[in-house]
């Protein structure tokens, strides 16, 4: 048996294999000690390869691939630092819960730690970051040599998807010669051989007699609230609208719930808390005796306050994934169980209950702040806030709205209101870090059109290397980058008191004209003069390939937009309750 | 005692300690939850505080400094995916043994793995690739916490700068409210108090028998050579030539030995191995017995065949930092010791000997490949090659020349000549990634200059978020950017026998017109047109600020030009080994 021989087989074999768990896309960055797993993939049929030069932008392209089709997503790169350019993306993916196969190509072990070239200790190179690590035997072709490639991509597919998902790492080392021997014959299997294993991921769930005390439990409270944060469950919007009907509680819906969009029940639906929140007299008319939480932890600071100041209302928290998302500590009951079967569940064991003045209550403040969202839309000067107030309306059906942290998830949280387009939202939360935002923004456009992205400048900066992707593979996105020089968010923290470092170390203007950078990746640059110029431009964005629209906006004339806005509902709600005497 | 005081005495201890021990630059990166410490950084009148958005760029940024300024560098992140993005230039620090503090914030104990923002696992968060990682205690004011503070400071630099140096991790948990109280006062201590810690880290010796026992061994034995890799030891070039001299052994210089330019006795250097040792002629007339290694392996490819070929020869393997550079396993003897106290103990111990032909025939058959590189520089096209052959002239004296890894590293080795200018060489050589190249000489130029940096397309690209430092922070480069659209050493490779998927996954074109990105940053843009005009852009590269010449050229022609240029040399040193007869 030649080495070459036994090297293909091997790699075709695991190939095989990552198709056949339902792996269709593979992010591969040039290099030499990868060469193998490399030509292999190229060839199949049934693999979309996509090249990337940067492996920081590649792994988060391929987490923007992963999160949209709903798969996980292989990716490829060389020994040496490469690998460790990877490590962004694996976390974010590691908490954001999105299954990623890390291939890295090593050099076998002889070549290890003894200072040859691109040779660095890659055992355990993302530490607890992924779910699994495996040292990959050397290429051998022989009965149990091919079994166990199979099984270990098989297994390491199942590890990434299963609840919660996340980043599964294989360090595969490869002797030169490096060249597989590329035939016809390579994939002639076009299913797994007889005998081989199959993996089916449960989900978990808890038994009927414990949905039955639990709503017993809620039967006996009228105050509750749903609250919804990000979550990768595609039933869970129409089964989570069926448990607030029957219990009728409110949903406070983070806008990564996918639940301010789409043709779903809306009635229960509440999503300006972030804003009335804010405000004494209605949190002292909205206490909830139960909070329901799911999913990952809400974006806005006001309602993480008012479950704070309710630390003695129950506290349900639903999670299929077996984490802890409860950074104030405030559950009392933590429910390992799918989310989507918990509702379900527990809306059939549970009495159906009239209407409450507690839940009209939560939905009259929320029209109440709707309404006066005027204030933001009547600005004149394009404006960090109006501009997320609008974008509901500006949105095609089925968009997908990607949105950079920092300032702009807060705004879309703040601003972007209910609405029964079928928009998706999109955004990395699972560490909330800045960087890989345009690729994994990038990543998702394949799988979902027509997509949108809104960042902020630092955000867009930091992975301008990722705009590579939309040149090589022609991808088609508008990019609204929000231009106000520098980190806007630290405006809203206390640093903001401390003008003697304030712009060296926060502010952080870095004064970069984009439209050189979108030149380069041969993308289309406007930027917009005013509203009636972004409403023009934005009824045309359907022009293909790289598409960036610059707004720029003023970090100070922002704060002070917000403050005034909160300040303005503020009285009005206490207007309102104090005027009615009584709230309900 | 307030938290803020706690907060602050405690930063200010660990800072203050930071200057006594020796760090002059910190590369903070903006973030909320460091703001104590950034705050407390900008304020202290002994530290450089250089601003960088992109973490990855702003830790090889470090790196650059440290190799420039020969002392420990320290960075600060914010908590999560910021801190992932420094793992890169971690793992290359950690390989090219360069002193690196790294300072990451981090949430308290209570808001971590609980679904917090920003919040991920930073314990051990890059492995083993730190050479020493220490979760510190949350800021307290007391004694015996601030002696810790300090202490751990103190111990973090030595083990940074110790023998092999490299990089250490120190995880801050920070509590809100984050901002430090600033005064005069924080840093009226100029020197540390009585009663604390001095450090004083020794060098590694052998004992004068084993000198003894090593110098009879070296007297019997004529045909000895010497090979010097790259060395971070600043009197070792005075030495090694001073043992050559004495033992009358040729010396084999790699680049980044620091030996190819300089006013050392240049009578033993051999530099144009690379060439001469494809020719087998070459190779036997010039079978050593006894190989004297030095500091990293060298870079060609050729002179670690020949070694590897010569594996009876006895092999002394001498390093400082207690390695193990070795991929061939042809060490017969490990010795871990100073390598300039091994040169002079071992020059004082050893009996002067007088020339020998097999010194002569080194230098014979070195010469002889000099005078042919005449071939190369008679290039009338714009050509690899024939750039790095004149670089030594070219170049004013005292320069910096940085190069990036793949092919211009080697390109370097195979024509740049000795010469008796002062031309420091520097490289990312620790695991020869692409990545963080760009920042790497940045840093770099801000210690020395002028600074040249060689690199070629996909290394530029790879870290073209590094320019951003050339504007902030005001740098003066020179950066000559070698653009043949691609990754040119894949065509020196087997890969490039396999045109199916070659463009594909090796060659990758990325066809980017960097004068944009260029000009982004505030930089002069320069396309070479031909060698006169390169001549003439050279002779007035005095441009301060960020100025990049692109030269473009062909990845096949250049496959072929060195091609032939080996088949040349090789045919010249058989004729002449053949037509002497008598090879000395």
């Amino acid at each position: 048996m030649s080495h070459q021989e036994s090297l293909t087989a091997y790699i075709a074999a695991f190939v095989s294999e990552l198709v056949l768990s339902g792996i269709t896309d593979v992010v591969v960055s040039p290099g030499s000690r990868s060469t193998p797993m490399a030509m292999v993939i190229a060839e199949h049929p049934d693999l979309k390869l996509h090249i990337h030069v940067d492996e920081r932008s590649a792994a988060f392209f391929a987490l923007g691939i992963a999160k949209a089709s709903n798969r996980p997503v292989a990716i490829l790169c060389t020994s040496g630092t490469a690998a460790a350019n990877y490590y962004p993306a694996i976390v974010e993916a590691r908490y954001a819960r999105v299954p990623l196969l890390v291939l890295t190509a090593d050099r076998p072990h002889e070549l290890r730690n003894v200072g040859a070239p691109q040779a660095i200790d890659q055992i355990h190179l993302y530490g607890h970051h992924v779910k699994w690590f495996s040292e990959m035997a050397l290429p051998e072709k022989n009965d149990e040599v091919i079994r166990y490639a199979r099984t270990v991509c098989a297994r390491a597919a199942a590890i990434a998807t299963q609840a919660p998902a996340g980043p599964v790492h294989l360090n595969f080392p490869f002797r030169e010669p490096l060249i597989p021997k590329l035939n016809d014959e390579l994939f002639h299997l076009t299913e797994r051989p007889n005998g081989y294993v199959n993996v089916l991921n449960g989900d978990v769930t808890i038994d009927d007699e414990q949905f039955k005390a639990i709503a017993l439990l809620l039967e006996e409270n009228e105050k509750g609230i749903i609250v919804c944060g990000n979550i990768g469950d595609k039933d869970f919007a129409k089964n989570v609208t069926k448990l607030a009907e029957t219990l009728n509680y409110p949903i406070l819906v983070d806008p990564l719930s996918q639940l301010r969009s789409g043709k779903h029940n809306q009635e229960h639906i509440i999503e300006a808390y972030d804003t009335f929140l804010r405000n004494e007299d209605a949190k002292n008319n909205l206490k909830p005796d139960i909070v329901i939480r799911f999913g990952a932890m809400p974006v806005s600071k006001a309602l993480t306050i008012f479950l704070k100041e309710n630390h003695n209302a129950l506290q349900f928290v639903i999670d299929s994934g077996g984490g802890w998302r409860d950074p104030a500590a405030l559950t009392t009951n933590m429910i390992y169980c799918k989310e989507s079967t918990f509702c379900k569940k527990l809306a059939s064991s549970v009495e159906r209950k009239s209407t409450t003045s507690f839940l009209d209550s939560w939905k009259r403040v929320n029209q109440l702040t709707k309404d006066h969202m005027g204030m933001i839309r009547d600005a004149a000067e394009l404006s960090e806030a109006k501009l997320f107030s609008q974008l509901a309306d500006i949105l095609p059906e089925g968009a997908t709205l990607f949105v950079g942290n920092s300032m702009p998830i807060r705004d879309l949280d703040s601003f972007f209101l209910n609405n029964d387009k079928s928009i998706t939202i999109m955004a990395n939360r699972g560490a909330n870090g800045i960087d890989g935002t345009v690729s994994t923004a990038l990543g998702a456009a394949l799988y979902l059109k027509p997509l949108y992205l809104v960042v902020g400048d630092l955000t867009f900066f930091h992975d301008l290397n990722g705009l590579l992707a939309a040149k090589l593979h022609e991808i088609d996105i508008q990019i609204l980058v929000i231009n106000n020089n520098g980190g806007g968010i630290f405006s809203f923290l206390p640093q903001s008191e401390h003008s003697t470092h304030f712009e060296l170390l926060f502010g952080t203007p870095i004064d970069l004209d984009f439209e050189y950078a979108v030149k380069m990746y041969n993308g289309n640059f406007t930027r917009i003069k005013d509203w009636d110029h972004f409403y023009s431009v934005m009824n045309n964005a359907k022009t293909p390939g790289l598409n960036v629209f610059e707004l720029v906006t003023n970090r100070e004339k922002n704060t002070e937009e917000h403050r005034e806005f909160w300040r303005s509902v503020s009285q009005e709600i206490s207007n309102f309750v104090n005027g009615e005497h009584e709230w309900t």
